[in-house]
């Protein structure tokens, strides 16, 4: 079956998921790469291995289709203008299967070397949803972000894990993921904790 | 010179330092007490060692008082009914040294077993603060909670240090630490983080 999930999100410890005035120079906000540091730090020497790489590593297993927020895939707001903007990640994006992103804007879907298909759906997270199943193949739809799309995922009821990454870095602003966000009231009340060399990863079941 | 700190206080990895609802069966409110578990397990085998209780014993030390908030020391609202209520600790409290309770209703100091005295402060936090500093002896004085007594020291600007355990569990309602509280811009720039056995502990400096 698949599941509907969050995975290697990233958070302060003060709970925020990007911080404050996002731009094309700062994807994630000001000081927001800061929370993915741990990412990209060789954890176990140079062979790439450790908790957190295992972490990014299984986070990215047995997906068949992410859904996305907008801003996740770009800087540009309101209708497109054209479809120069092809996403932050160059022309062979990190994901390998067909992307959705949610808009209030179309645009023909196009594709990207290694696989990535991006589709943009502007009848909302359940049409996104129902869009992501048919092409997912029974594995894992993967919600990627940013924090509002994955309150609108967490409010309606369909998330069924999310693995957060707490990272040591405060922001004091910025999009709170936990802001009007009742995490036990949503079901959520199995907590693991793995213990990572530069972040802790938090895994939420109901 | 004296420091003024927090330390190994707990909170939910969504932010809260107590749960709703307050009461004298619960004192840290509904699911309170799920915060400090990590302080209760022996954490290698049954030798009272580990990275969490290395926190918690060091916390404890070079301390010469203690601040908290009236709702730390008690359940009693508005004036003293009478000199009944001591505290939630027994006949003697793990502080061993003078310990000041910010209230609005004056209450004639007592001493408990072990080196406690508690000392009822109405005029304030700096009150308190200066009353503590006088018989601290050049030790540090730990500001013990709760949240809205951390948020008061914190806005004010004398806290030096904080030492936060961030336990891996999620509340959704209660007292948040970070809610209105801009840990960067208050200048704590400096995040260490421990890993320890059944929680994260952060370092805070300026």
């Amino acid at each position: 079956m698949s599941k509907i999930k969050v995975a290697a999100f990233s958070v302060s410890m003060d709970g925020f998921g990007a911080g404050p005035r996002q731009s094309l120079e700062d994807p994630l906000g000001i000081r927001g790469e800061e929370l993915h540091t741990w990412m990209f730090q060789k954890t176990d020497g140079n062979s790439g291995t450790g908790v957190d790489n295992n972490i990014v590593q299984k986070s990215m297993e047995n997906i068949g289709a992410w859904i996305m927020g907008r801003n996740m895939f770009g800087p540009v707001r309101g209708p497109w203008p054209d479809d120069e903007w092809k996403g932050w990640w160059g022309e062979k994006p990190p994901y390998h299967v067909p992307v959705f992103v949610l808009t209030h804007h179309a645009r023909e879907s196009f594709e990207m070397k290694g696989g990535t298909t991006f589709h943009f759906v502007t009848g909302g997270i359940e049409s996104a949803l129902e869009e992501a199943k048919k092409v997912a193949n029974g594995k894992d739809i993967r919600i990627g972000g940013g924090v509002s799309t994955i309150h609108q995922f967490l409010r309606a009821g369909y998330i069924d894990e999310m693995q957060l990454t707490f990272s040591p870095v405060f922001f004091g602003s910025g999009e709170h993921l936990f802001s009007g966000i009742d995490i036990p009231a949503l079901g959520f009340n199995q907590v693991e904790k793995i213990n990572g060399e530069n972040a802790t990863h938090i895994i939420l079941k109901r």
